[in-house]
């Protein structure tokens, strides 16, 4: 059972990035939670609570005309208390980022209710030696 | 119940930040679960997991020379799912960073499962202007 909901979130976290590096607003819409509290940290940003900020921020992110390409790698997924909790890597062109992911369960499926990434300039050797860095396309 | 649950929650995160301004090391080992999956992301660090390198990275910090002073604000608390979630601001000489700590409950008190903490070069004026910035001792 909890294996099964490990790796449901695992594939949820996939999920996530694979809308972000498509630029998919809607696939990224609806991997978000329906119901408040939602929570967002980009880096560098102030807070964004609330749904309505989160998605615009998102919109915004995604519509961008110098949106970089980003690889998600090493994730560490944990069912803790009934959320899902996943930690990771982004890699951006000539940078990495260490990410948190919260998400809940809603009806049966993991959505996401808070996001925090920031600069990590001490990434473990194998998030740097995994695959070549994405190239800005 | 869920009022007071949050009031504690918040107790809980100035509980953390005191440790970690006084550099009380054992207030800082008590804050955190004593179970593990525990999993630490300082600013800039790879993920650490486990207690053991938790508690150690915290050791090193709490005792090293420079450590700078810190003041913690704007905390916005929420219980989801079971979690306590906190996400405030971090100000330290000449920066302010953003962070994210999670807590569960065990024998009924908040304990610490995840921090993550990163720079924050937008935060709210709020953030800024509330009291004069923590100088260095």
């Amino acid at each position: 059972m909890i294996e099964g909901l490990v790796q449901r979130l695992l594939f949820a976290n996939e999920a996530f990035y694979a809308a972000f590096a498509m630029r998919d607003y809607a696939a990224m819409k609806a991997l978000w939670s329906a119901k408040d509290p939602v929570f967002c940290l980009h880096p560098g940003w102030p807070l964004l609570a609330g749904q309505e900020a989160v998605l615009r921020s998102w919109k915004d992110i995604l519509s961008a005309p110098q949106a970089s390409p980003i690889q998600m790698t090493a994730p560490v997924a944990q069912v803790i208390e009934g959320s899902g909790l996943v930690i990771c890597y982004e890699r951006i062109p000539n940078a990495v980022l260490a990410a948190s992911n919260l998400f809940r369960l809603e009806e049966g499926e993991w959505r996401l209710f808070h996001h925090q990434a920031g600069p990590c300039q001490m990434p473990p050797e194998e998030v740097l030696d995994e695959e070549e860095p994405p190239s800005l396309q």
